[in-house]
């Protein structure tokens, strides 16, 4: 996947945006969940905020959701249609350039990019892998190596937006790993002054999309941008 | 790889049969021990329980054991002969049809379908996925969404038969995570009321297929096939 | 990956060189850390120590960084050209012949054919695979199989040396799993005599290939080389 109108590298188009003076959005998706389908919405309201520039990164997977299928599920490559999305990341770009010393790394540049990191949805498995310390693609490398750097008061924050079925959702595991992103890792958690997670709790109940009725859907997409918007002022750069 | 005489989705088919008055085994393997053999005999020897329908998980490497190399090793096709064997069902079924808002879901379905689900043998490698909550395939997800609403005395159960080299068996972190499943997660763990585990515990020694001698060797699988036949009489129909 | 002049299977070339006489070092290397450059001086550096016999384990993503691209990064194939190199394994290696019973098994002959293992560079995700005891490919399976029997002198040792970017290093899921190794399976941790992991701990602080400037660097290679001669002194055979 190119950047917009670039022949550099992937990690360089990053490395060479940092300090464009514009607020910086990572938006982050995982192959599995149907709540995939909200990325579009949430990129382009989103993209309406000033000075804004919005990456994405995708997982080969997500294409099973964004391939074209229905008017609500457009491609991927429709994504490049939404004003000041200004990239989109795809594991494979990790090694699109055989690395040699000195070149740059593609999540590490996107970490020293981003002001925000919105991951909506969190699947179970991304969940599980990343508070297991994994770090087997190009996401979950990135928030490997999130810059938690203590008493910056600007530290870059990782939102994540829990979907999940049901039963996945009520599962013991769920609530175990959900505590420690809030209470340990979570800038509202036992220690902020050290925290860099927010939780945004999935809705108490709904019907959801495999037919059940239950808790564990996504936030409603739109009070998931009203709370990255406002989470932006934050990092705002002042003119 | 098709259901039996059927033109419809898998996940659409596993739907239809959910209230067709049998009492429905899942059997589930994974991609890499030499125990992978004893599947067929085990599908065989349930196949007479009265009114029954089988249904099983293979991962894309459990070929590897099951290409028709040894009598003792049929190919994956010939378990289609195995009489009430109505589903085989691989990682790749999860995608076969591009998913649209209201489809349903292969492994949702199938948790919703199953009365008993039977994991064995149980690799070192998916114990692991599963006490750490990763949902990476088909059989992972199922059991990430097991439904475990409490108080349902006729909730479904998840039984798993360890096969494993003795130093993997013996290695510290086996113990922990067995335990998880027994204590935690168990039907007769801490709190009964609302366990859906049952560990089937291997062997205590063996001459093993890597030449070793000692603890790790999958229960005997007669003894599997007896312990699951009196489970299922918890959720035989009443005619 | 072949044997060198060898037409038996891999599995069956490392059986055979169990009891040669000589030390045996395996070497592992992650897919994935800029310092995977370093195999190749360590394997060299180590070829001289008398009487040894050594073998590396790559994965498939280490071609990215051994693909000839300088001069510090030659093909995985020079690496056989490094004198007492006597085989290269990867990960399809393990189903190369389709396993039938009594066949041996490469990732259980690699473990009893070794005196030592060294992870160099131990990337942040194999890391927390074996912290949590997943075995998803050659190098984690002979990790969770190694020989751990307790009370045993000249039990075999596996020996890590972490490399990560700074960020990554510092996250607090490093140390808890770090710690892990240390003390609970670690050679000098709570319980000597049964442990069997030795963790060369990174640089404190060095300008990173990711162009940040902190810990996390691998250990010198020449040390790491020191450290490894010096522990082999436990294994070597007396004539
Ligand atoms: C149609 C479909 C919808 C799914 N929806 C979800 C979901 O909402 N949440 C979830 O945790 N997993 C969901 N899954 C399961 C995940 O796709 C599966 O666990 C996958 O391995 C997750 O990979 P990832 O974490 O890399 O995205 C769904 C699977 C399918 C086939
Ligand atoms: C011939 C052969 C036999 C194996 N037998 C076992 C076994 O009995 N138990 C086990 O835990 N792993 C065994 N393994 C290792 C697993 O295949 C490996 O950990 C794999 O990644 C497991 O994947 P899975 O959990 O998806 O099945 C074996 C591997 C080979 C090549
Ligand atoms: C150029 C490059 C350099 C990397 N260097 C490291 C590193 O030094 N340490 C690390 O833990 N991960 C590093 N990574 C990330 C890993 O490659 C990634 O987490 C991968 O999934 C690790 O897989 P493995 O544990 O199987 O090697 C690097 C990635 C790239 C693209």
């Amino acid at each position: 996947m190119a950047e917009h109108g670039s022949v550099v590298s992937p990690a360089d188009a990053v490395a060479r945006a940092v300090n464009d003076g514009k607020v910086h959005v990572l938006l982050a998706d995982h192959s599995g969940s149907v709540a995939t389908i909200k990325l579009p919405l949430i990129a382009a309201a989103l993209s309406s905020y000033p000075n804004i520039s919005i990456r994405i990164i995708l997982t080969k997977s997500a294409a099973h959701f964004l391939s074209g299928q229905s008017e609500e599920q457009p491609t991927v490559a429709s994504l490049f249609d939404i004003p000041n999305v200004d990239g989109v990341h795809l594991d494979e770009d990790e090694w699109i350039v055989p690395w040699t010393r000195g070149g740059s790394i593609l999540h590490i540049e996107l970490r020293r990019w981003a002001n925000l990191l919105l991951i909506a949805p969190l699947s179970a498995n991304t969940l599980a892998k990343i508070v297991n310390g994994m770090a087997d693609n190009l996401l979950t490398s990135v928030v490997r190596c999130w810059d938690i750097s203590p008493d910056n008061p600007r530290r870059p924050r990782i939102l994540v937006a829990p979907a999940m079925n049901t039963q996945m959702w009520i599962h013991p595991i769920t609530a175990s790993q959900i505590t420690k992103l809030v209470d340990e890792w979570g800038v509202n958690g036992r220690t902020p002054s050290v925290g860099w997670y927010e939780v945004l709790q999935p809705q108490a109940s709904k019907l959801l999309a495999c037919g059940d009725r239950g808790s564990g859907a996504m936030l409603d997409w739109n009070e998931i941008v009203a709370i990255v918007k406002d989470r932006l002022s934050l990092y705002a750069v002042s003119p």
